[in-house]
């Protein structure tokens, strides 16, 4: 490609409007312009690295034995009625009428689509296990769209869904898919982890998350150091402390607190190590619960994990945090000033939290704690449950090491979905023995726009974009210094460009007549990883100049060897 | 591809509400399914074809030096009324609301995206000629969708805008995709033809279509027998004829017709040719006319071509038959009494009218015409224009033979479209003088998803599809006998296809558990160009049968030779 014939479109400015680094670095190096809030339209630098991502996803979940189909952008909403997600997933589930007034939605996800495809076209147990994807448009109306292709509206997404005959075939379909997944991410040259998910919502029986690492990232991924363990900290369990409570010293003491709203001041005004405080927290229970409330108590370091919380049969789902009011209507306390002693209502104490003595909490009364709190003796200790995001340094829950924390972008998903859908929908087949058997289906995602964005995260430095070499845009630039006065450069540049375009190298061959300095800036920015420099100078001295865009070292290469040298950076 | 872990959905009967051959035979071999109304799921088979219609479209067009974007199929409706199109295109529009109620609409083709990208992007005339395309899904919420994917409302359209400083550049541009267009169809192995088109009302200076022959065509093309030349009937000029008037031999008598109300009843009641009768025809004039109703006079035999009408200045546009009671209102006689003579109404008459003599017309008094009519003597010709629809025999245009008529499906088209949309967006760049110029812009569209169909209406028998190679989802079908009950058979197989598909052809292996009869038909069904039957009996005499699905010939080739056999079909 030349220049002059593309559209570049790099900027050398960093607009405003992009908070984060490959939002950033994607309108700089002209690979995307906004459109309107949350649509992109993906230029050529842009389209180039989003189709190998493509291509790449689309080799993996065929060489696993997927098949590729097409489902449309525009589904009928009935679809979405018969099996509740048009409620579960509101306002992001883009709705619309056509010229008849019928009812369609803008696809965000296709199991509906799917599963009704299947129930028409399978009837056989002779006919599974399927595995059917497609690599189409998406829509979710986000409330605030935002960090470009990252959370956009429209984006580009692979999904395929399994459906097996039993639970068996279904891990089996599964796991081909988790291994496809790890394929697709090492030949993109991406560093990522499949961690355990929660499944949520969505239900089923098990799930994972692919995320690439960068400290931008969303996400919080706990990791053991000694093995392969890694989950979401929505999702890694808090090991229970070994070994056995220690016995109480204190006395438990009333005292007034009237300035310790927070952990945070109890700590500082009473000299009281935070290990030794707990924050008690009130959310609505569910109708497992003969009260409307009730309490979850965590260390005074520690967060309580929404998610676990959420999962537990006594809270409501999703999680609701009680109000002041309603907390003060219920004790007579405000929030600062809560606790298990003395607390009429049901309560959950967190794994760390039984363990714990002569602690100090709210004692229910405003700007009054108790100090020397144990269990048993104090108060009855109750339900134990894991309740709270584990930190650095717990141990794993593997039993091998203990954890640690990395920042990671989500860009897969591969969930176990059981018969959520194929029940709804009545999606069944004949099995062996001519008895309708629902199938076990499972669902897997990849964002492929996302992890464009993700690679850039994890890829990039003060100069630009660093493209790992499966990704790049371009694999080679050539930058030609002043072509348009020396012949001899031209015919070097042009010479070399038609010798690596006849390989089926992909090559960017910057024509413009441009100062040298705005080409090399330019080439880095796109973070094409090869690059030709050709010279009147070096080529006197029968060289050209190569550099490699990762570690900026520049070689003269002498022009005979320099096909071969490109070649041995390529393979 | 094996058949056991593919989803083949072959049906064996022809569904009720497919009207046309392509859409019976993509519901039967699998290729398609209804979602609703003009929605369809492209299923593996129908996937695979698309395909690689799309990469060839894809590698013409990249070829032509136009670079290859993506833009969201959800657009801002603003940028619609920014040209005017919100309202020209109608409810075929669609147009929704997003959950902060901005109105957006679905992509129907993308002028007004692109022109708003170049205008932003592209500043200075060196960065022209520029040509920009993308493959993506476009919506058309077509009143009444029908024909399968030939007129869905979603489909795959390749569109790309050209930007060019001058006509001259414009020009070529258009010239090069024109060439681009026909590389892409040869290769597709499709019979068709670039034909001269009206550019109606997307203004600008030229256009062609380009049309797959088939007898189900929609579309009716004027070839000439003895030149290139071609032409959508809408834009085939008829030829004024040659020579001179024959001169009166009749008196004008004014005759009662009470039982002739049409045309064909005139002619069989009073024994007149149907080439000395002429219809009047009433229709709405534009401003340019200084009455409501201008009338349109050709032969009896002949067809108006409301293209060519609604062209004239002084019809308005869109062209707009008068009703029986206008009519009545204005001249007192119904439609089937109008003629020249005595009408006190702006006419034009076809320039085959203009050399009549000795004609037929309605008198315009109900019941009565006048006979034996001569222009000049009786009634002044007026102004005389080319109204008709050529027919078979008509001399071409060209001057070179006469034209034939064929029936043709567009699959392209494009346009020279000017500064129609750059002048109402304010589309410029600077240019060799510094000064601003309005850019040249050409749009070109192939109908990616309608390719896949009229290549089907072109290639098909009794037994199903006939693909040409180029577009075949796969190449060779290998059809094993009784596998499951003979070793050597499954053997032989297993080895053929691991051979095939190291070679990188595409393999379909039909392993189902199924009688040869129905592997055979699915097979041609599908239409797989090459299939390689596998059975006991042939293989005690060292054969294979390979059978061609094109010309239905059967061949035992010796198992030693079969690979080279294959290759030298596919070559």
């Amino acid at each position: 490609m030349r220049t002059s014939n593309y559209l570049l479109s790099t900027l050398k400015e960093t607009p405003n409007d992009a908070e984060v680094v490959s939002h950033q670095l994607m309108l700089r190096a002209g690979m995307i312009r906004k459109l309107a809030s949350g649509l992109y339209t993906w230029l050529p630098t842009g389209l180039r690295v989003l189709r190998k991502v493509e291509n790449i996803v689309r080799q993996e979940i065929d060489n696993a034995g997927a098949v590729e189909t097409l489902m449309p952008v525009v589904q009928p909403f009935e679809l979405w009625e018969e099996t509740g997600r048009s409620e579960k997933m509101g306002p992001e589930l883009l709705r619309f009428t056509d010229r008849h007034t019928r009812p369609f939605v803008l696809s965000p996800t296709a199991e509906e689509v799917i599963t009704s495809l299947v129930r028409n076209e399978v009837s056989s147990y002779k006919q599974l296990p399927l595995n059917l994807y497609q690599i189409q448009t998406k829509f979710r109306d986000e409330r605030r769209p935002r960090f470009g292709v990252m959370r956009a509206r429209e984006f580009c997404m692979m999904d395929a869904y399994s459906f097996d005959i039993d639970k068996a075939g279904l891990e089996k379909s599964y796991q081909a898919m988790h291994d496809a997944y790890c394929k697709a991410f090492d030949r993109m040259g991406l560093e990522y982890r499949p961690v355990l998910a929660d499944s949520g919502a969505i239900g089923g029986s098990g799930s994972q998350e692919f995320h690439v690492l960068a400290e931008s990232g969303e996400d919080l991924i706990a990791f053991s150091t000694e093995s392969d363990y890694a989950a979401n900290i929505e999702k890694a369990e808090a090991a229970a402390p070994t070994g056995d409570r220690a016995q109480p010293t204190q006395e438990m003491t009333l005292v007034d607190t009237p300035n310790a709203k927070t952990i945070a001041e109890l700590v500082e005004q009473f000299d009281l190590p935070i290990e030794k405080t707990v924050k008690t927290l009130f959310v609505k229970a569910s109708d497992e619960v003969d009260a409307d409330i009730i309490a979850l108590i965590v260390r005074g370091d520690h967060e309580l994990n929404e998610v676990k919380a959420e999962n537990l049969p006594q809270v409501a789902a999703p999680l609701e945090m009680a109000t002041e009011e309603e907390i003060r209507a219920l004790i007579g306390a405000g929030p600062g000033s809560l606790g298990p002693v003395g607390l009429e209502l049901p309560f959950i104490v967190d794994r760390t939290v039984a363990m714990m003595s002569d602690f100090g909490a709210g004692a229910n009364v405003d700007d009054k704690h108790y100090f020397g709190i144990n269990w048993g003796r104090d108060v009855e200790l109750g339900q134990i449950e894991d309740l709270r995001n584990v930190v650095e340094g717990d141990p794993s829950p593997c039993g091998q090491g203990t954890l640690m924390l990395k920042r990671g972008i989500e860009v897969g998903h591969i969930f176990q979905l059981g018969n959520v859908y194929s029940q709804a929908m009545n999606c069944g087949v004949l099995g062996p023995d001519g008895k309708n058997v629902i199938l076990e289906m499972g669902c897997y995602g990849i964002g492929v726009s996302r992890v464009v964005a993700s690679a850039i995260e994890q890829n990039h430095d003060k100069y630009g974009i660093i493209w790992p070499d499966a990704l790049a845009p371009f694999q080679v630039a050539i930058v030609p210094m002043n072509m348009h006065k020396s012949e001899e450069v031209k015919e070097a540049a042009e010479k070399l460009y038609a010798e690596l375009t006849a390989m089926g190298i992909e090559v960017l061959f910057d024509d413009r007549k441009e100062r040298p300095g705005v080409m090399f800036s330019d080439m880095e920015l796109i973070g094409v990883p090869h690059t030709i420099v050709i010279g009147d100078r070096s080529m006197k001295e029968g060289n050209f100049e190569y550099k490699n865009r990762r570690n900026g070292e520049k070689t003269a290469v002498a022009m005979a060897d320099i096909v071969e040298h490109v070649k041995a950076q390529l393979a």
